[in-house]
């Protein structure tokens, strides 16, 4: 059992647990990232979170150049998705080491370690799922452009409808379309927006359309997917059955 | 290559540099005209979208007539949804100079020549499942205008019944069946209506009811485009098997 | 041409304007019936509100008696779906004549002439979508009835749990079960209660686990409906070849 | 008939009563405790509730010594899912009474109860929809699985996302990324948190992106459960041709 083995595939014991272990530390990572972020925190803890990210950091700078290392063709790896993801999520560290004084704030970069989770999916028993997911993903992919399109087609025809419809009766709440987009975006995600509604029989109208128009449009994302996901199924049934 | 084919078709560079030219135009118009809404905008800035104003309309009223112009049967072009949509994209800029007096807002109409993007899709790799989607919708017609008629039915219902439980117990809110009509719509779109619940337990048990009906109501859109695209995708399947 | 046809058939002419005739009675009764509940409607409104009114029954119990009349077997109408809804439709204008003295608001009932629209599907064409509807309710049911005994459960446990865990935290908010019974259903439809949260640790990690429950078990009616749909759409394909 | 059939049958009329009492007897309790919550309860109500208690437990634990006498391996029904049940329903109410000193709220874990209505489902109609249930559930097992993960995963990053947008604007609002994820997990729900919107241009535009991809996330499910159900369906009718 080699080097190689261990860090780069997954069906010997020992490969697993380097897997596990990687996974381990990418949540023991983002927790304490989460962690930081919380006020009142004693000198103790941030001296400990601050330990523990040179920690983690220093082991991920292992794995990158263990990774690396064990790879043939090192270039693939390092432009490849999850290496310029396993570079990102190091980096950030050592640029705050050097440019301390520029005080750029680079947590949010660091969160992208989160990303490298995916990973694991490729080494467990769900890659079956993840397969026929991504099949159906590429498969739907021009019918979800076109739906994202409509959607945001339908909250900007919504915004500019309820600013015409709003602007005269209450011009503190529908000041511009732009501001009007933002009630449209809060009131199609049915999340409402601060207690701001039309009060002209026009406006409520047009937001009784818009309403049920967004109804509708929520609906066809399921429906692209289940039939995508239904035709990746009978695909495979008839694979299957040959 | 004749000017025919760089308005009409999109198969060559020159076609395709047209295309994308008056998508942009759109776009920027779309942008523009938003931006004017906004309050406080300096005099330079109003200028400024003013003269935009005036010769991004120029250039649409110069694409009308190239479109006009290389269109073999101009009647078919000028009446077809596009043409109109054209038309209406430009007339509200010179009827406002016109009839400047009357003081009437056309901005709302000008707004319409963002339906001059779903042109876009013709010329493009999303045409197939454009194709798809329109034929899903063809097929689902019916189903779906029952559903709607379902929906409006079901608010309908929602806002007699609530009006009959709340009236005596909070009257200035449920003050009549109009208004529990706009209750029922922002409650069964789950937007919530300002803080106004039932109070008495038939009003509560009514409104349990209701939002358990809504639920099922709004599942129903995506079980009818999921079962129609999945027929047109079976259809599309067996047509390529033969 | 009989009377029997007009009131029973709609195949010719004078049967089709019939049904629309009723169908507008419906709609402009179902529209007075809602106008009669503003507030501050003057005298005169009243009054026309109240001949109309008046009218409308008058004509609603002439069609009664005439499809009685037209219908060969009357007790198979009279105790049917529909005509059950026709009788409800105009007993409580003679009731409350008849028993004013008790000002019983009989207004909801009436509002259930609202439920004869239905009939009007029978004779469009829409009856093949409405049949297409019927067949998948039907193969549906039990799925559908399992599905709200999980959503009601599902509802009831969340009650149970955030009442536990809130309760001591904040007793005026979750004050018995009842009343967090009341907050889980508001809750789960992403309504919203009045800006009620947990506030504790408990509460929330409970809340986050009940909100991901909810979210997949609105995407089980969603799925039933798609599923059947299909089985009743490739049913319909499989006669068609034979 | 012996005592066995009466018990573990419901093929019989015996069988069937004793199956109908027992879920008489799960819903009665469950009412009761969630009446024993409610505040102001008058001294007679509290007595009349303590001795419906004794009496529901009662009859419980003659049930369940009922299903080991009745049952030939006792074990296996002992630690059985629907065993576990039966015991858990019954012990507290004992453990309240021996360790009343500590005064342990031991209401919840009665309230589990409530499973024990799975049961019936087992015994009537509606067995076949459970199983086909429950086969599309095992075959969507990894793809729900997923689903989930990408959930959590989505609302973690709009938690991260949104503190970085909004913490210095609004610090007190989006205190820390523990704080901020309560947020996202109630945007995400569409429930809305409190009037704690975004300000910022950049939050507001990043709020945009996460809601439209909520919106897509919650299409997920729908279409899993959908493409699980017709593979079961299809698999049914195939079954049925042979």
């Amino acid at each position: 059992m080699t080097l190689h083995d261990i860090v780069q595939k997954s069906d010997t014991i020992a490969g697993r647990l380097f897997d596990l272990l990687v996974l381990a530390l990418i949540v023991f990572s983002i927790v304490t990232l989460s962690v930081e972020t919380l006020p009142g925190l004693s000198p103790v803890a941030i001296r400990w979170l601050h330990i523990s990210e040179i920690v983690v950091t220093g082991l991920f700078t292992l794995e990158y150049i263990l990774r690396i290392f064990t790879t043939p063709r090192k270039r693939d790896y390092i432009f490849s998705f999850y290496g310029v993801i396993d570079f990102i999520a190091i980096v950030p560290f050592y640029l705050s080491l050097g440019v301390g004084l520029f005080d750029v704030d680079l947590r949010a970069l660091r969160m992208l370690r989160l990303l490298r989770i995916f990973r694991t999916f490729k080494v467990t028993k769900y890659n079956d799922a993840s397969v026929r997911f991504g099949k159906a993903l590429a498969y739907a992919k021009e019918e979800i452009i076109i739906f994202l399109f409509i959607t945001v087609m339908l909250i900007y025809l919504a915004s500019v409808g309820i600013y015409h419809f709003e602007h005269h009766a209450q011009p503190d709440k529908f000041q511009s379309i732009p501001q009007s987009l933002w009630w449209a975006l809060l009131t199609l995600a049915t999340l409402g927006y601060d207690g701001v509604y039309p009060v002209t029989l026009g406006g409520k109208i047009f937001t009784f359309f818009i309403l049920i128009c967004g109804l509708g449009v929520v609906a066809v994302p399921a429906g692209i997917v289940s039939a995508a996901l239904s035709k990746v199924i009978r695909g495979e049934d008839k694979g299957k059955q040959r």
